[in-house]
C-alpha cells in the first residue's frame, strides 16, 4: 500500500491542509505511520463543483459502461490483495478472516449492482399511450422512469470497513444509478479509504469516465461533513453511524436554503424475543447462536441484538444460564477505537449500575484495555426495573445484551409498544407461537424494519428483498434501505416526458423497448414492445 | 349542504373553541354564514389518537375493503350532488364547469386507486428462496413488501377545492395504502371541506371501518396546522400550497424529536420555450393555446406557466404580439380569495415596475376589485433584464406570464441553469428542434419533473406514468410526485420477513400468490407461484 494522506479530487491528489491526524492501531494504541490531511473548504469544493460537472456526462453513460465500472471497480479491490486486508486489521483491529469476508460481500455487492443496471428494470419506466379522441379531453402521451439526481456524498461506517465505506452499498448503488460519489473517508480506517480510493480511481481512469465522478476527503473534525453536506452542488447524502452524528448532519441537510435527503441508518436496539416453544428442545443451541450473534464483529453490528426478552420461566432461565456460559467462554476482542472501547465500557457499567440490573454472565478472560478489548456481558433484569429505567431501551455499542423475564405475553407486548424504531427484531419459537402472539407481531411490524424468525439479525443477505432500515431513530426516512437493491432508489427521481418524440426519449422509453426491460404500460407490466 | 361549522374527529362532530372564522365569498367580499370553529389542540389530539388506534384495524383490511370504501367515497361525493359544486363555487369563485370538471376528476382518481388497491402489485412483493447449503454460510429466504406507514395528516391546496383537497390524491392515495387521514380543512373552503367529510364519513361507516379512519379538523391560524405536524402520532404529512408555508411546516416536521416526512409540493415557475420551428406555420395557434394554459382557473395552477423564452427575432415577435392580443381578450375573473387576489395585483406591479420590462398585453376589461378579479397580464423583457432581475424567476400566482426575447440558444441555457426546481418545463417546436437545442433540454432534465412537447403544462393527466414533482423549490423530496399510481410511495415503507413460516407471512408474500400480484422472485418479476 502507498498511501499518501491525502485527498483525490478527481484524477488529482490534494493536500492544502497541514492539520493532520493520524489513525490508531486499536490492538496497540499505537499511532500508524501515515499523516492524513484535513480536508479545506477549497478542496471540498473543487470535489463537488467536478462532481457536479461529471455528472453532466455520467448520467448519459450507458447501463453497460456504469455496469463495467462497478465490475471494474470489484476487480481493483481485489488486485490490492491481502495487503489491504492486513493494512485494515491495523486500523480497525477486526481480524483477518473476518476481514476476507467482508472484502468479498463488498465486491459481490459491486457485481450485484453491476447485473441491476445491466438488466435496466429498476428505473421502473411507465407509460400511458395517448388516446388523441377522448372526451371531453384528449389523453396526453405521459412517460416517466427514474433518473439519477446529481453528486451524492457518502460517509461510510467505522464497523464495516469494506463493506459499509468507499465502495460501499451507497457508492455502488449510486454509482449504479449514474450519480458522481463523493466519499468523507472515515478517520477510523483513513488509510483503508485511500486504498480502495486509489483502486477506484485507476477504475474509473481505466473505463475512461469523467474526471469527477469520484473523489475521496480525509477530515477528522466535524467541520469537513459539515461542509460536505452544507455544499450547494450536493444532492444526496448517505450515512451509516451514530445517532448523534447522524441527527446532526440531518439537523444540516434539513436547514439548508434548497434541504437535500440526508440518508441515515444509525443503528438501533435488535430486540430478540424467545417464545415459549423455541425452548422445549433446550436452550443450548438457541443459546450459542445467539451469543455467536451478540459478539459476531465484537458486538459492533447496527443489528447487534441489545435486547432478549422472555416469559420469566424454568426455561427461559436455561436460557440466560446457557448464554450466560457461552459469554463467559467468549474471550475478549479488541474494539474498533479506543474511543468506542471507552464508550462500551461507560455503557456496560450504566447498564450493570441500575438497580435490578444483574451480571449474569461475563468473559472470564479479562479484558486488556491497552488493547481496546471488550468483555462479553449478558446482564439480566426484570419487567418491573426495565419500566422504571428507559435507559436499558438504548443501544450500547458493543458485545452486551441484558435479558428480560417478563411475566406474561401481555409484558412482551408492553415492552415491543415502548421500542424505538429499530432495524430488526427477532423472534425464536414454533410457527405456533407466532400465530399465538399475532398481538405481539403486529406492534413489531410497526416498529422495525425486518422480523426475523428464529434466525440471528446479524449478517445481512445482500438481496432484492432484503430490507435495512427502519422507523426513526433506526433511519431518518424509513422507506429508504441502505443494504439491498432497493437501496438505488435513494439518488434517482422520476423525470417525465409529455408527447416527447420518440428519437429524443431515453431508450427506455422508446415504444421498441431496446433495453428490453420490464414496463408499465397502461397499468400492466410487460416487456413487450409498444405497437 | 348542511353545515356545522364543527370537526368531525371520528364518528363525533366536535367544537370546543369559540373561536370561529368565516369563509368569504371573493366574487362579493362577504363572509358566507357558517362560523367555522378552530381546531383545539385537545380535538387535534383526539382525532391523532384516534387515527392511530383506527391503524391497527385499518392497516389489515384486505385491498377489496380499501377499494370499495374509495369506491363509496366517490359515490358519496358525487350524491351531493351540485349543491356541493354551488358552495363551492361560493367560497372559491371557481366557475361551475370547471369545477364540474374538477369533481369527475377527483372521483375517477379515487376509483382509480381502488383499481390499484384491488390489482396489488404495488406493494413491490419481493422474494429470495433460500440455498441452505450455500457456501460458506447458508441464503435465508427473505421477502418484503411495502406497508403503511401510520397516520398522515393532509393539507389541500386552495386551488383545486374538490381534486387536491379532503378526496384528492394525498387522501385516496394514503387510504390505498391502509393509512388514517387526519384533513387539516383548507380556511378558504372550509365548508367544502365540510360538505365532502360528511361524504367520507358516511362511506366509512356503511363501509364498516374503525372509528378514526378519517377526521377533519378546521383551523384558520397557523397553530392548528403545527400542532399537527407536530403530533407524536403522525407518521407523514402531505401539502399542497406556497412555498412560505409549505417550508415553516417543513421545517416543523425535520425538528421533531422523531422526524417525519413531509412531502410539500410548493409550485413553481413552469418554463416555456419557444424554440424556432414552432412558428414555421405562423403564431397564432401556439399564442391562444399558450394564454389559454395561463388563464386557465385565472392562473391560479401549480403548472402555471410563468416565463417563455424565444429567440428574438420576426416570429417570436408575432408570438408575443398575438399572446398580447389574446391576453387583451382574456376576461379578468374572480380569484380564489381577496388575499390572494392583491398579492397578485402586488406581484404584477412589482415585475412591471422593473426597468427593462413592458406590459405587452392586458385584459382590455378593467378588472372588478370588488370582485377580486384579476386581469391577465402579458409582460415582456430581454435577456439583460432578467439577468439583472432574479425576480423575475420567482412564481407570481396568478394569470401573469413573462416573455423573454433572448439573443441566442446560448441565453436559453443559461437561463435554463438558473431556474429553481419545477414542476414542469415546456417546448414548443419540431423533433428536429429537440435535436438541435440538446443542451437545453439536459438542463431542463436536472430541473423539473416534467417535460411537454408540443403542449402546456396545466391539465394534469392522472396515471401511472404521471410526475407531478421536481427538485426544491417545486417541492420538499423529488424522489415523490402528489399526482399519479406513484403517489402511494409516500406512504409506505418496505417490512421484511425472513424466514417466516407460510402461513404467518402476509399474502403477497407466500408461495401459492393468492392475490395473483406480480412478484420479484431471485430477481426475476413474475406472477407464479413459489415452487
Amino acid at each position: 500500500m502507498n498511501l499518501t494522506g491525502k485527498h483525490y479530487i478527481g484524477h488529482a491528489v490534494s493536500a492544502d491542509s497541514s492539520d493532520t491526524f493520524h489513525a490508531k492501531n486499536p490492538a496497540t494504541g499505537e499511532d500508524l505511520p501515515t499523516a492524513f490531511h484535513e480536508a479545506t473548504s477549497g478542496e471540498i469544493d473543487r470535489a463537488m463543483s467536478l462532481a457536479a460537472h461529471a455528472f453532466n456526462e455520467f448520467r448519459h453513460t450507458s447501463a453497460e459502461r456504469r455496469a463495467a465500472f462497478l465490475e471494474a471497480i470489484a476487480h481493483e479491490v481485489e488486485a490490492l490483495g491481502d495487503a489491504l486486508l492486513e493494512l485494515t486489521h491495523a486500523e480497525t483491529g477486526l481480524p483477518m478472516p473476518r476481514l476476507t469476508g467482508e472484502r468479498g460481500r463488498a465486491t459481490s455487492q459491486a457485481r450485484l449492482f453491476a447485473e441491476l443496471a445491466r438488466e435496466g428494470s429498476w428505473v421502473d419506466a411507465r407509460i400511458d399511450l395517448p388516446q388523441p379522441d377522448r372526451q371531453p379531453l384528449p389523453k396526453p402521451d405521459v412517460r416517466s422512469l427514474m433518473q439519477p439526481v446529481g453528486p451524492v456524498v457518502v460517509f461510510g461506517a467505522s464497523n464495516f470497513p469494506l463493506a459499509i465505506s468507499v465502495i460501499g452499498a451507497d457508492t455502488v448503488s449510486a454509482l449504479a444509478a449514474g450519480c458522481p460519489v463523493v466519499i468523507k473517508s472515515h478517520p477510523g480506517h483513513p488509510g483503508t479509504c485511500e486504498a480502495v480510493a486509489q483502486a477506484v480511481v485507476k477504475a474509473a481512469e481505466d473505463c475512461g469516465l469523467p474526471e469527477g465522478v469520484f473523489s475521496l476527503v480525509q477530515g477528522k473534525t466535524n467541520a469537513v461533513g459539515m461542509a460536505l453536506v452544507e455544499h450547494p452542488k450536493t444532492q444526496a447524502v448517505a450515512f451509516t453511524g451514530s445517532l448523534r452524528g447522524g441527527r446532526a448532519l440531518y439537523d444540516v441537510a434539513c436547514s439548508r436554503p434548497h434541504p437535500i435527503p440526508f440518508y441515515a441508518e444509525m443503528g438501533s436496539v435488535n430486540p430478540v424475543f424467545v417464545l415459549p416453544g423455541a425452548l422445549a428442545n433446550g436452550a443450548d443451541a438457541l443459546a450459542s447462536g445467539f451469543v455467536q450473534s451478540l459478539t459476531l464483529g465484537t458486538g459492533q453490528f447496527c443489528t447487534n441484538p441489545g435486547l432478549v426478552f422472555g416469559m420469566k420461566s424454568e426455561s427461559f432461565g436455561a436460557f440466560i444460564s446457557a448464554s450466560a456460559e457461552n459469554a463467559a467462554a467468549a474471550a475478549p476482542s479488541t474494539m474498533l477505537h479506543p474511543g468506542i472501547h471507552q464508550a462500551y465500557n461507560a455503557g456496560v457499567v450504566r447498564l450493570r449500575d441500575i438497580a435490578g440490573v444483574k451480571v449474569a454472565g461475563q468473559s472470564s478472560t479479562e479484558a486488556d484495555a491497552a488493547k481496546a478489548q471488550a468483555a462479553v456481558y449478558l446482564l439480566e433484569t426484570d419487567s418491573e426495573t426495565l419500566r422504571q429505567n428507559p435507559a436499558l431501551f438504548e443501544e450500547v455499542f458493543g458485545p452486551v445484551s441484558t435479558a428480560v423475564n417478563c411475566q406474561d405475553a401481555g409484558e412482551l407486548e408492553e415492552f415491543a409498544n415502548k421500542l424505538e424504531g429499530s432495524l430488526t427484531a427477532t423472534l425464536h419459537g414454533t410457527p405456533e407461537d407466532l400465530e399465538s402472539h399475532k398481538g405481539l407481531i403486529e406492534i413489531l411490524e410497526t416498529k422495525v424494519g425486518r422480523l426475523i424468525f428464529n434466525g440471528y439479525p446479524t449478517g445481512i443477505e445482500v438481496c432484492h428483498g432484503m430490507h435495512h432500515g427502519g422507523p426513526y431513530p433506526a433511519t431518518t426516512h424509513s422507506y429508504f434501505t441502505s443494504i439491498g437493491t432497493r437501496c438505488i432508489y435513494r439518488f434517482v427521481r422520476p423525470v417525465c416526458y409529455q408527447g416527447w418524440p420518440q428519437e429524443s426519449l431515453p431508450e427506455e422509453l422508446r415504444n421498441d423497448n431496446p433495453r428490453k426491460i420490464w414496463r408499465m404500460v397502461d397499468g400492466k407490466m410487460t416487456k413487450d414492445p409498444v405497437a
